[in-house]
């Protein structure tokens, strides 16, 4: 194990370099243009991992971007196996005016590195590849088998790895699985998360008059689409903050009262938070607080809405129609088909007969709650603890990552997110970095999580 | 008299060949790249005024498209005057595919002419000319003074005939002024309308976080910017249909139970209102009816709205921001000043403290009744029933013509609104048409109406 830390702080600066270079392939999957820069970024993991020492490595083509896959068998039929999880697609840059500097060419500022996809996902990726490469560089293979199943359609509108993991059961089975792609509490904080939200996201079409009609000539007689629109949204949430769709809390499940003590544990200040957003006031569901009410309460939030007239200056139009996107964030253990099905039945008869609503369910992810007990996540925290030399906090996280509950659900085997990530990484964002520091200490954490997890 | 009629109906066709050429000019006011057409229809007009013998014409600059004015003095200072208000610019031609046929190639179908503008305001302001030429050309003058005052931006943002108005009030000193910009009830009944609403439209900001956030980070803590504007849109008018404005309905003068009478005589079906616009049910104040609301009540409807991401697909953004636009229609005797006020003190109580709230009052309008037994309109009703040989209605309209305002506070003149548009005329639509029986006999009106207001 020492030759392994050994050789990681003697290589820190090349594998700093290497992740430049994995950054300047501009591999943002949801933009047709840049079709040929994902692929380009599939083909540099594969020669990564054959350049660190894994000749099983293949590109796997899907109906969209292909995902890379690869494996080491070395340590025999008796040995655990590890599956590492992560993606090499990016966001999109826009804003481009917002950036600093050029997002596809790496640059040092404060310690981190700044360009889209150092976070997320690609340096916490990396960090995975670069601890395989210490023990087989120094120990010439690993005590643990390892596969990678990396995808490349995590930012694009549509993802395939689902149905992949469901029809290769078989090729994947694993005793964990491993994924970097969520953050830690704080700076000096490193953090499991182990809980995430679930999500249904929705379309709805308010259809009134069948043309768009003068305000003035018809105004008053004829209900607006949009004024109708805005009160059925009234209608999804009350004046305490619950969503009022019959059945909606069935299955929630309540925090425990250990959960809540070690969520006031955490350096988190209300003020700062508000201070940070330029808000007046918070608000939200009543009798919680605010990590609980983004980490492990539902929610109702409007994500987009138009209707009528939205250029300059005025125009006396009773619009034919208005629409809108909003969505709910689900909490174990709630099930997202299920509160789809309820969703759609309150909107329908919630629906006046005034006008005609078209409700249109889109993504749907379950929540996920990982067992902070398992083997996994207790070596996960020995890793986290021996490389960054603090305390590890348990934690939640308010979004989504679907393949999370699919490994669940398919591969049955434990997942540890262990998320190098900081809040302020700018993920989606302009100007998107990741800590120098979090980067040299989780290729040291993967390394001694490997260790552990062999024990 | 006799002879003024028969030059009418020998002139028929020639007119109407005269009013295709000036539909022929694209006078978009709105649009940047047709200012040359603009001004070419202006020219167009003067020209005309010039042939049918009126010299005293020219054109008069404003701050944006230029006024036509032409008087004739000859009946001397004991005579009456009448000063006629239309407009010469058009809408524009979107959505141009939904046209049968080039809207600046005027067509004929069904007894209408088809063009962008003939109804509004072309076809309708034209008739004046006509019958003016009539007595020029027969009679060598007129029974009456009469002045001209036509305006090229009707329909565009800003409009600069108000201001030069309440600058030129000698100038356009006159008895009556004759506006023909509304419609008939119904076809084949001539029509006075004796009511317009008034409006006050504004625009409104809901501002909450200072940068769009993930709503899987955000969701739950932070108040929706959509979600509190479509809460501030349900608090402006109760279940009942009624708005909940302090004091704005203070001075809404309450329909008389012969106006009520009246309405109720007009041939109004709402099955086939409903039908026509496709809807399942109306919806309104309550305790009126479709007339009334259009006509005679006050009303509120969301123009637009905005917020979040819009387009394809789905994104869990929880924005910043969120607008509408909205306007109240008023009804006499509501001041639009008085409403303006109202609305941005209520709006400023009604907006949390979990968001900033902007609201911006843009154009108004006061609402406008016309003493339904003047000379003036005495006169037209004698007119359009000879010229028609049909019973004249008494109709208000829910629409606004601002002007109109201004011409009775300035000049402290009856205005008659002896529109002849008809329901189906498409303004502001794609097909627009103007009936072509409406015209002719328009003309005849026009001059039937001369010779009785110089009595």
């Amino acid at each position: 194990m020492e030759k392994v830390l050994e050789y990681i702080i003697n290589n820190q600066k090349r594998h700093l370099e290497e992740l430049y270079d994995f950054l300047r392939i501009p591999s943002v999957s949801s933009e047709e243009q840049h079709k040929q820069d994902v692929l380009r970024a599939a083909q540099w993991l594969v020669d990564d991992f054959k350049r660190i020492g894994i000749d099983n490595v293949r590109i796997i083509e899907t109906a969209g971007h292909p995902l890379v896959y690869a494996e080491w068998n070395g340590a025999g039929n008796d040995a655990k196996t590890i599956l590492y999880y992560g993606h090499y697609d990016v966001q999109p840059v826009d804003p481009i005016e917002l950036w600093e500097t050029t997002p596809f060419e790496p640059f040092e500022k404060n310690g981190k590195v700044v360009a889209r996809g150092s976070a997320d996902d690609k340096g916490q990726l990396f960090v995975h590849l670069k601890a395989v490469e210490a023990y087989l560089k120094t120990q010439g293979g690993l005590p643990v088998n390892i596969k990678f199943i990396i995808e490349g359609e995590e930012e694009a509108a549509e993802s395939h790895i689902d149905e992949f993991i469901e029809h290769n059961p078989e090729l994947l089975k694993c005793d964990s699985v491993v994924v970097s792609d969520t953050e830690w509490f704080y700076y000096g904080m490193p953090s499991i998360c182990y809980g995430l939200r679930g999500i249904a996201y929705f379309e709805m079409e308010v259809i009134g008059p069948n043309r768009d009609l003068h305000s003035g000539t018809f105004g008053g007689a004829v209900d607006n689409p949009i004024n109708v629109l805005a009160w059925m949204i009234t209608q999804i949430k009350d004046r305490y903050g619950r969503i009022t769709i019959p059945g909606f809390y069935d299955d929630v499940l309540e925090l425990t009262q250990e959960e809540r003590n070690n969520f006031l544990k955490l350096p988190f200040n209300n003020d700062e938070y508000k201070k940070d957003l330029d808000l007046g006031e918070l608000n939200g569901e009543m009798g919680y607080t605010t990590l609980e009410r983004t980490w492990a309460r539902p929610t109702f939030d409007l994500n987009g809405i138009k209707g009528g007239y939205i250029g300059d200056g005025q125009k006396t139009v009773l619009p034919s129609k208005a629409s809108a996107k909003f969505s709910f964030r689900l909490v174990p253990n709630q099930k997202a088909t299920d509160i789809s099905k309820k969703v759609v039945d309150y909107i329908t008869k919630l629906a006046p007969p005034t006008v005609k609503v078209k409700i249109t369910p889109m993504g749907i992810a379950n929540p996920v709650l990982v067992d902070p007990h398992s083997t996994a996540v207790e070596s996960a925290i020995k890793a986290l603890n021996q490389a960054f030399g603090k305390d590890v906090v348990f934690m939640r996280e308010g979004g989504s990552i679907p393949v999370v509950e699919t490994f669940t659900n398919v591969l049955k085997a434990p997942v540890v997110l262990m998320g190098l990530g900081l809040p302020d990484d700018n993920i989606h964002s302009p100007n998107e970095s990741f800590s120098i520091d979090n980067f040299y200490g989780g290729i040291k954490a993967s390394a001694i999580f490997i260790n552990e997890f062999a024990k």
